[in-house]
């Protein structure tokens, strides 16, 4: 990471709002952990878990939630949303490393591409014949771009990044090591007893500021493209099918595996582990649990839970009996030699 | 993908069967989506979902079941599985990319491998020792062939695959980027409080017309092979662990893992996220759900879902149950009242 | 794997103990499965399930354990845990394969970072500025480095792994192929209707002995780092999310997902395709089932499973009640009748 700057607690308000309790000249060199923090850190709370850490911090400030605030006496900013109030300090204090522009020695680039003078093409990547890339963008060492890839200014691929030919994505994108966008899609006919092959013979379309984890797979389509809107944040270890669309500003945590034509809202979350399948539609604003599996399609925004899926507070009641069982049965149980007992006696 | 030809409805239809229906000198020049399809395209309908497209669409022609044949005034063909004879005519108008045969400048081939001239080896890629490749194998950029690997005829590895030392792959593998065949299995053995490595000393044997998905796993077997069979088809993030052998003509969607040992058999049709534990066995002609939690060997054909699985007609019973049982409480309390209430009065 | 040599069963027994019924001076080549092996060949018994090929095998000699000494006339050695004492007799005949010192002619090594005289950098690997390499480090064809990693002596990447910038990999590391280490955690904040990414600023920390499989992925903390302690063995297309620890000796199986902040114990045993949702404290000696999806913090030691998970007995019971809602539904109608009758009697 670059080396941070120095700021005090009132050039941060300056910038981010909220309110200082405390010195506001504070000098702040950095984010951290309650847990890890020293003098010159900022640190924050966020989540309930982590209060008992604020008692015994070495920060040399905090940021904190209202309720908060009376919380601790050390130097502090307070403001209504304390986990995107550190998400804009840590951006402040840990910038994106600048990359030198530049086409590696050992990189192929084929013939009909030209490489914008600030992009940057790492060691031993390929790019392929007629690809488009934009101002600034930098392509990782060991990355393949096929024929007539295109890539939004200002996108990062890290290392080892394949995109196949004819995918576009647009700008600001950051994809992670050992992501596959465009490979083929799992389109396969039984031909009697034995599987037939469909060509693949759609793109992937990526829109603006999508982030892409490290080892996730975006098939391409079988017809028309699989789409992923602006906005959306996908994690590791995620797949996404053919001709699945993502809805604009939607967030997939790792390990999700969605099947090909499900169509996600705009606005979604879906936790880590979930499994969606094909040719569901998933309304906008529809939050999932982890690991969840859904079977069917949701047509009402909301908070979705289980195996197969429900709105979560029937998933609660079930599970809830489920695990009172016992009781029922106990309770069926005892009325049966109630009744037994009543049978004998009349 | 390369320029499609021109065909008219009678042509199609002399290669694949089926009957016309209205003009059979309609040209067509590709497939698409009902949704997205126009004049020169032919669209088809093989899921009762898209039905309602099928007044919308501008497609010249359509292919359709035999039930479905009334729902429009397009040129169609008429045939019994509308998926399968779209499956040929989309190979038909989206023949594979010829790749130009040659080894790239900056590929590394080891001593004692002999390279055919119709194979192509890809930028980059690199091909170990007493590596055996068939004639017009295509090997794309940045791929690692260990020492003493065989690729039969006519197969392709995209960018990016691994294949370790000493593995097999038949004729017309179809292997996709990131995959990775033959790392160790996972065999440990615990010592006391640690855990001691197992060699993982066998190999991985994969038969003819193999797909393999992006990022997929099939491990090396401790001792003897993993072995996948002819024909079977595996999507994207797969786990295949060692020793498993997975039976011809299978095929197995997205983020699905297998344990070690289990033996999977002929013509399985297996869902997305299943997972299979380990020494298991499942029949022939076995379908699994999505999401399924297979813990004890399967012996006859079916189809299984659950967690843990059971045939699909118990799931379904013991599913509608759980989510019955709001009823049953009711039922269980009102008794208990009527009971009291006679209890009460004698 | 290199060629092996021959050892008496007598010189077994004087390495690693047990006791020899049957002639001592066996000749043994190699280890096999009790199905597959030949005469030059020791086979084992460790799982019940392979008791019935004990009688079919054509090994020179078994491993089994005591209760089983009886079940075979073959020369044997009986021991305590026969898995164990087969990982044993298996690393003595297939040593890890030498590899040849130097940097390959391919591979880019930034400036400031020496490579030692015993490593081996493979082709077309990349090594980033200021990397430390510890003695008879093993870098495969392919891998990136970023600058500033650090790699503990004896440690071997296979091809194509990724390391980020700044991680720290102890030593006799194992790293699968596709395995990426210090990718972006999953770390973004809702501002009002869009994302808002955090920049991950913590690193990678990761013990001695420590196996990673393949496609494997661990991301880098966003503050402090992400730790693997010492001896974690780490099967293929594992999540650890950032600012996850594992506590050392800890198993994991494939297809498992750690979300974020979540803290594993020392000596846990978690079964594939488990899913841990984040900000959880996992005690000590804790086993997972596979498939089980972790919701909650578990404290004690034991065995849990389930979704959600609970101990592994109240899961077995309500599972087995589950199952058994069938006959409860027959006794509450049997019930509900036998009431209707007396309260029509009365």
């Amino acid at each position: 990471m670059a080396k941070a700057k120095k700021y005090r607690l009132a050039q941060i308000v300056e910038r981010f709002g909220g309110e200082i309790i405390g010195d506001p000249r504070t000098p702040i060199s950095q984010v951290a952990t309650l847990e890890n923090a020293a003098r010159q850190h900022i640190g924050f709370l966020s989540h309930g878990k982590y209060r008992k850490q604020l008692a015994g911090t070495r920060a040399g400030a905090v940021i904190l939630g209202r309720a908060d605030s009376g919380l601790t006496q050390l130097p502090r900013i307070v403001c209504d949303d304390p986990y995107l109030y550190f998400a804009q300090v840590s951006a402040l204090f840990n910038p994106p490393q600048a990359i030198k522009p530049g086409v590696h020695r050992t990189a192929v680039v084929e013939r009909g591409t030209r490489i914008p003078a600030s992009a940057s093409i790492g060691a031993g990547a390929y790019v392929g014949r007629g690809v488009k890339l934009g101002k600034g963008v930098v392509i990782g060492a060991g990355c393949y771009l096929g024929d007539a890839v295109e890539i939004g200014a200002a996108s990062r691929l890290h290392a080892h990044v394949t995109v196949y030919a004819g995918c576009r994505l647009g700008r600001r994108a950051l994809v992670h090591s050992g992501a596959v966008i465009g490979a083929d899609g799992f389109g396969i006919a039984l031909d009697q007893d034995t599987w037939r092959k469909i060509p693949q013979a759609g793109g992937v379309l990526i829109g603006d500021d999508v982030e892409i984890g490290a080892n996730t797979c975006i098939d391409r389509g079988a017809l028309d493209d699989t789409v992923v809107e602006d906005g959306v944040k996908l994690d590791n270890l995620i797949q996404i099918g053919h001709n699945v669309r993502v809805g604009a500003h939607t967030a997939i945590a790792g390990c999700t595996g969605i099947a090909g034509s499900t169509r996600i809202g705009k606005h979604c979350m879906i936790g880590g582990a979930a499994a969606i399948v094909g040719h569901l539609d998933i309304a906008d604003r529809v939050v999932i649990h982890a690991a969840t599996v859904v079977t069917k399609s949701i047509r009402k925004a909301g908070t979705y839970g289980g195996h197969p899926a429900e709105d979560s507070r029937s998933w609660a009641r079930h599970m809830a009996l489920l695990h009172n069982m016992d009781s029922l049965r106990e309770r069926l149980r005892s009325m049966e030699q109630r009744l037994s007992t009543r049978e004998k006696k009349v």
